[in-house]
């Protein structure tokens, strides 16, 4: 089971303008065969079918697929930071609010959805399960997974190359130091099973002297830090600790429980989407439902 | 953000013996179209990219997101449960340890996955986000939410009635009563917008005498309850009240936290997959691993 | 079976001008997972699948279905309309008919068809049959039609706002009129169950009065009458009448028989398409057969 | 626009007994690559998209394209005439209904449909609008329907050989008969065009002797007429008509209208699925709703 | 199996300037339904299952498979030309180097790959083996083959008119071409059983008289030859010989062995997509192990 | 450009019997996600769109990518081998000839293709480009390719459990050998960019010692040796020499050209499927076409 806290692992400062673009191009990490869903759900099916008793693995598997979780909604919502304003009520008689659609990259942004995030990756292909991969082996499963991380880490390298706008530069510059800590993780979690890595890996080899967001966040050790997200014990900290696996010098640190957060942005109506559609009568309503005093048959159960 | 809890939301008893059909069947549950990985990302992206101030109906769809993770692991769980023992290691010379591979009905539980779970429907199909739905309209969604744990709900009922394999049937019946719970928490947001049921719902029309498994769930009013699986306050309640809006008599009860769970089970190593695969030398090093001194610099920072 | 009637449902007015990117869009109305052709072969299957004795509904089903046939040829017209005059044959030696192409959203629609419409969305993916439902449960079916016919409105009246050419606005401004319609009739099948829907419909919430050409539409009540779409009697009408399920004073018609319709336009040969391809020679030889005297042999059956 | 009537193109006897097998080998000829879906579509494109002034080709797409929605209707009721039976209602406390499902090669015929058809081929792929082509080009459009006719027929004669099932026979024969009827009419189209077959063709070369079913309808020279599907004017005579071209000494007939066809089934209601899951008080309001007096305001409108 | 030559079949200029929109449209000639990898895939797969004693129309299909891959490897080639200096490496602080991206039609190109081509179509949809036809029946196969290669050449001849650039005009002006020898190698295939094609084909039907290119290559009787791919001894001749099927005055020319090729383009390092993505102790690595003596244990035994 | 030699790579058996099981098992490795489809476009991409002057390492993509068609050549054709004699032309006048397709994995064998092998995996799935990785970075797509190979080495040695069929096993067993080696090609490319493998590789861990197939192939060294599958010099042996990078003692050879081949079998006509389906009059004119003097005008070109 999981629980839900109500805050995203970073924070998104405002966009520095309406951006279809961008956000399109973001939407790669995810919905994209190498983005958010696909980690999470690719280490969620890992940490399921899991076998055998090298339970360190297995937990270290929760503790990332958990963690991707928020990256999904982190990568949402900064695609509906990008998308907001984009489009505005009609103000004259013969306006177009929803033109822009018309010159947008992925025009169901504004279509199927109510000016928000979808989820597929940058060319507009629905996210499939085929990318999905867990071979029930130990060894594979860890070389898949640093690759994939490797692979993720590469595609939001390029697109930190692609825009500047700050609300989409703050998560891509987030993900790329917390991609390489994932890296490290499964990079080390094959060290203990004996690979040495030299001087290969990270991929792709960067110089973050020019990425000043990246810098901001690698000045935190954030890229050297895992952290369980749970309340529980895991057997992470035995596998993630000691240096870098790439003789980077890195000092790696297993963190029990949950990073601190920061707040999940309040998208506002858009009347011209039918989003979210309740005239005055249903505003009413909902007003009604949500300011009437707490029911008194609700919250006497807790789970202990 | 979520945070992981080490159980699951209802038990799984023992399987009655090595069950690869209905393994397969009971894929439908989680990779189907209407199965408990749509379920997840529908009302997760509902809840990402909700718009307005209703947001007693965003914490509703947050809520549910988040069971429908547990409920992820706990249809993963039971197919694990139901491939066990269906192959194991070779003990003669011409032995064909995979044979049942040939006559099952899904190939690829043996073949592509190490005897485990998949992410593809009871037909092979693999899952695709084109089916998950969010139009930004409050009405419509929760009008295709509901209609989808009537589906889901409809779907797990002719399951029923497929096998009476003890661990199928537990895990079939608590989805069966869970989704009924659901169809409530729909139908009830539907009710605070004006509309009146009345005899219609729920579908399927059902009665339980002749499902004991059902039965006993249902004594426990888990029809008729809702979590809110977060620490955090939530407006659940305020919707999620009163009297069921099928006019059967159910009392509905919003409940803070998350339900009380039960254990995962552990699979063991299966070598004739190469499940986990580590030999003599890798196990040594894996056992090394976990059985290493909890390293120094690990669980220093906890977030508060 | 069916009977083919050589006239659209609505009158397609000229393009104001040769529009690639308003077609692209209007392919959503097409091929989009709420699009004309899923509606058509949803109630068609709907239909065909029917059990029990309400045979009422099944009726209904048959009628909007067959009606839908005619809204896919409406909008492929449509698309033709808006792409006829985007590219011309070659004058110059050096001129390049068809760059055009390469500044269009759907570049397919010069590549493989001949500068025409496509099974495909207004993303470029094409229609797939797992958007197709039916579950054979008769309240779970009329409750995902209205749904349906909600998303599917929705969408038309976003594709409103997108642009302002007549013959899209025309078609797009018809099949929001009829979708309201539908949606009342799958409303007033719910109706008839039970359910009572005060003003929680239809979705969208829209004043008209900003938007001319569907308001001409409704002033000849189109948006409150279905006819039967077929010559045979139908239980349509048993279903379908009394007051509007909105509340929004509307009084139902069912009709028998199929609607006045409208010309269907005649495309031009595009020599730069090699559509139709027919040089001098082939030209010749379908003129001598479509001038020959009528056969003697045809005709002479006929059913009665 | 097109118009219903309610009668399927051919008599459908009653299966020999349930028979899910053949069931799912007939799902190729509704959605399979080659199947009725996809000719429908093919052709509706086609006669859509078409360009120039050899409407007479025109008019032959039509034609054929609305004679295939009435093999969608007939390949659909025959599968649902092979699965009826296949299940039944619990009748003792520790029955399994649906079990049949597990056995069954396509257990969404019971999960997913309520015993009855589905948009898929007969491998259980579902029906994607990729297969759909329209090049714009007549000789190439003429061609490739040739080639789908004939590899829709060859599939037909393959399905032959696999059952003997009498329902199921009735059908793949009738559609072996008429897809012939279909290869002359585009090696007709050809040959007005230039084109000598001589004895390339029909694919597959046949011998029908050993084929009662396909014989007693050859009889009725079924495999050389063509109706036009329209109670108006048509140019398909000036193309079809005189001898077949694959020279077998056929005289080809188009005729005016349709033919005579044949009762569609009714299937009762299957509460082991749900279907149509209407219990004793929704049954009750059905049944008001069908014995109403026939409402006032109905029917006064008719299309003259 | 296969041995390769490093050699593409006909040589690629440069391009007039980076050329993405080119490059894109260009795709469709790559992973297009009727694109190199879908003929190449076709014909492999009709030549490995092929049945009976009619040898000579093996070796045919295997001819114009082997020539197909390197189709594949031209058309790749041209797309990365076109892709090349599209983008460089950053210079000064504050450059994005990757920005044109953004207005790409297929972000892909630069975001999944490293600049560079990718299996998929033109409107970004990946290629899939659906395409891919083999019915085993001899004149089947060859009929569909023949629409193949038109629909190729068709779509190839809208390509030309798109665009002038000089490396694209060069690989279409090949392929439109090659295209007609191949829809001639199957149409002669079916003239050998029976069938006279008149004046039907080609399609389409093309005056290359202002197509310089294209009338350069004919000029060298390209359009009427067929090479074998293999050194050894192949029916091919047996089939394709005498007069074009088309009466165009052609004379056919089957050739052993493989044309005269030209260089494969050398790509650089791309430091911008992290491709080759070599620092500078990689690259040091990698000079090592190229300039080393060359090991004494290679190549010492050599097939005969 | 690639030369097509008429061998496959090893000798298939006859199969001890017709084994449709063993044949869509099979299947997996032609059109599986990991398999010999995927393999050959993978490395081929790889090899097309490389950048930089590491030129030994595309060389050898060039070797592995043309060694895998003739992989995909010896897949297909062992299907085939398996599919053989499964169905018989029909002797009685009540048989059935093709009733064996009601009960075999994968219908489409007998009723889509000839009866032989198609562009699926084992679970029915068609082949997808999705699958194809070229991320442009060297280091990534070695780390990928290893995985790859070895993922591929994994599900063969899974198949090899399934069925003890003598045609099966020997294409299997040849793969798990040729998949070890390709394996060791890529672990060897890493460890000239500075990986050690230490005993972590190969996947899986496997005893070879009860797999007498996998054994005799090993004793040739099979599993140590890589072609360079081209008659031109290669940098292949740059990289390919030396000890094996796992550890085993393997010695490894890097060797110019192609390795003895087997011959290719010949399928028999299949008149039950109508495969090839000449009729006596069609076989005579093709008996004509091949019993011709060898044409003039052929072969007179050749390539020096």
């Amino acid at each position: 089971m999981f629980s839900s806290i109500n805050q995203l692992p970073n924070r998104i400062p405002p966009s520095d303008k309406p951006d279809p673009k961008a956000a399109q191009a973001l939407q790669e990490g995810l919905g994209g065969q190498f983005g958010e869903m696909r980690t999470m759900m690719q280490y969620l099916f890992q940490n399921m079918n899991f076998r055998g008793e090298a339970k360190a693995y297995q937990d270290l598997l929760r503790s990332i697929a958990t963690e991707e979780m928020g990256h999904v909604e982190l990568v949402s919502n900064t695609i509906n930071m990008l998308l907001e304003g984009a489009s505005s009520p009609s103000t004259q008689p013969n306006d177009l609010p929803l033109s822009i659609a018309l010159d947008s990259p992925n025009i169901h942004h504004f279509l199927v959805a109510g000016q928000s995030s979808r989820p597929v990756d940058a060319a507009g292909n629905p996210w499939s399960a085929t990318y999905v991969y867990d071979s029930g082996n130990l060894v594979l499963n860890m070389l898949y997974n640093l690759m994939l991380e490797a692979t993720g880490r590469l595609q939001k390298c390029r697109l930190y190359e692609m825009s500047n706008n700050k609300a989409y530069r703050a998560t891509v510059s987030y993900l790329i130091v917390r991609d390489l800590a994932h890296e490290k993780v499964f990079a080390k979690a094959l060290e203990t099973l004996g690979v040495s890595w030299n001087k290969a890996l990270p991929v792709p080899k960067l110089d973050t002297s020019g990425m000043p967001e990246v810098k901001e966040l690698e000045s935190r050790n954030l890229h050297n830090q895992q952290w369980t997200f749970t309340d529980e014990s895991s057997g992470l900290s035995k596998i993630f600790n000691g240096s870098s696996p790439f003789g980077d010098g890195g000092e790696l640190e297993a963190i029990d429980g949950i990073p601190q957060g920061a707040p999940i942005p309040n998208l506002p109506d858009a009347p011209q989407e039918f989003a979210s559609g309740l005239d005055g009568e249903l505003k009413k309503l909902t007003q009604q439902v949500q300011t009437s005093a707490s029911p008194e048959t609700a919250s006497k159960k807790k789970r202990i």
